[in-house]
């Protein structure tokens, strides 16, 4: 046991943590989502909905066929309605991008078309890397997708690498993955960390004084008692324990179920050995 | 203009070229998905679609609680029914797992636990790491998530980095994100990589052909005709031209441009100035 007081958690935030250093960078730099001629208003709903998870909020709709802020629109739009309301109308997609100063057009067919092509993710590090200038992005029509003429306006092709038996996504999914990867990089580092969702771990003496409990009781009780085996086992068993990375309440735990196990109520134990008694030793 | 044969277009395969090498690779372990009592047949069906879209194949139910085969979740999958039909019943997440080494649990909400929490690209490329090892990921209810109890039996939580003020994602989109980054992972190198959708650039030779053509032709017209400014404005020309990165084709479009600018038929021109004669030169 020990008498240091519980050392608070400590949480390495990633994703939904650290709140204003998040915002604070995505906000530099958003580009716009252009539909054009969006069918229908649930997909402009969802599409809403994909933008807000991820930090978007400039809609531009290029000559959309039904109302944006039908019922069934905002109603897909699960609570993203703000930027169903801020949505612009245009008419043509030259109108749309015309304050912008690169474009990118999301395709899911290769065009036979001299322009660069990104993979999603690298468009975002593009976009990055365009910090102060005005960006958007091109989503054609669920059917036909965006016209050779629409993505001549694009400086870069973006393209989500998926299944090639399979790569056919509704409009809010790409939409969701082009952002998805847009707020990505726009969140420092958060990819290459793996942190522990938990407190810090007990430092090394109040571990060892869990070993050296356990140890003494597994002697006393007979589990250890070959004497040419005992250190191995020690090591194995210290192994088996370090990796679990204990917190100091774990180890207190631990403490409790090794005092438990060796001197609590027996009364309802099976007996696997009759006539072999109960040998309760010594408390510490 | 050259007389060499027309360099033929060399693609840079991503995304969804390529396809035999990266179907070979992301077969090796894509991970199950386990969707815990999904509500709605529908859900099932577009989680069924973001699979075959991420190339993950293996779903499983664990008490659903609409049918998964009927005509609104086959709807739904888009054409993924062969994912739908192998889908496999359990009754509890430990029968759904049993089988599994290695267990991911996709939560939006933070919890309180002692587990390893990782990005859904970071949990990727832990996937990949355990290559050979059966592998899958838990979803939970629409509305309510997984259980703690349901967590524990999990190695690792997984979260999807969003807009921590709209983090909210449905359920096929959950299984979107993590699988789109599966198949990221599962795809060597191809985030890195900006290629042109083009055929391979004109060689240097064959380009300055063309400055010199228009720089000749320039003079000739009048255009470059103060002596001192002809360096640098040719420079600046040549600048502007090197940065379109032109194909052989186009750079023979843009000879017979000039060559029609200066020699075609100027019946129909506008006379900008009346009395100015056209002075067709020498073609060469």
């Amino acid at each position: 046991m020990t008498d240091r007081p519980e050392v608070r958690a400590e949480r390495r935030p990633f994703g939904v943590a650290d709140k204003a250093r998040l915002v604070a960078k995505t906000a530099q730099n958003p580009p716009a989502v252009i539909l054009v001629e969006p069918q229908l208003g649930e997909n402009i709903g969802t599409t809403a909905r994909a933008m807000m998870n991820t930090g978007l909020e400039d809609l531009r709709l290029v000559d959309p066929k039904q109302d944006w802020l039908s019922e069934k629109a905002l109603a897909a739009a699960s609570g993203a309605d703000r930027i169903l309301e801020r949505a612009v109308k245009y008419n043509r997609v030259a109108d749309a991008v015309a304050d912008l100063h690169t474009v990118y057009a999301s395709t899911a067919r290769r065009r036979e078309m001299v322009k660069p092509l990104m993979s999603a993710r690298a468009a975002a590090a593009d976009m990055h890397a365009r910090a102060g200038l005005k960006l958007g992005i091109l989503f054609g029509r669920e059917r036909d997708g965006l016209t050779n003429d629409e993505i001549a306006l694009a400086n870069t092709i973006v393209e989500v690498p998926l299944n090639p038996e399979h790569s056919s996504m509704n409009l809010a999914q790409a939409v969701l993955i082009v952002g998805y990867e847009w707020f990505q990089a726009a969140y420092e580092g958060p990819q290459e960390m793996v942190t522990l969702n938990r407190a810090v771990p007990a430092s090394k003496d109040v571990l060892i004084g869990l070993f050296e409990h356990l140890e003494r009781e597994l002697v006393i009780c007979g589990f250890l008692r070959n004497e040419e085996k005992i250190p191995s086992m020690i090591v194995n068993i210290r192994n088996m324990l370090q990796r679990a990375d204990l917190t100091e309440q774990e180890v207190r735990t631990l403490h409790g179920m090794v005092t438990e196990l060796r001197y609590g109520r027996r009364d309802d134990r099976p007996k696997r050995q009759p006539g072999v008694k109960s040998n309760a030793g010594e408390p510490d």
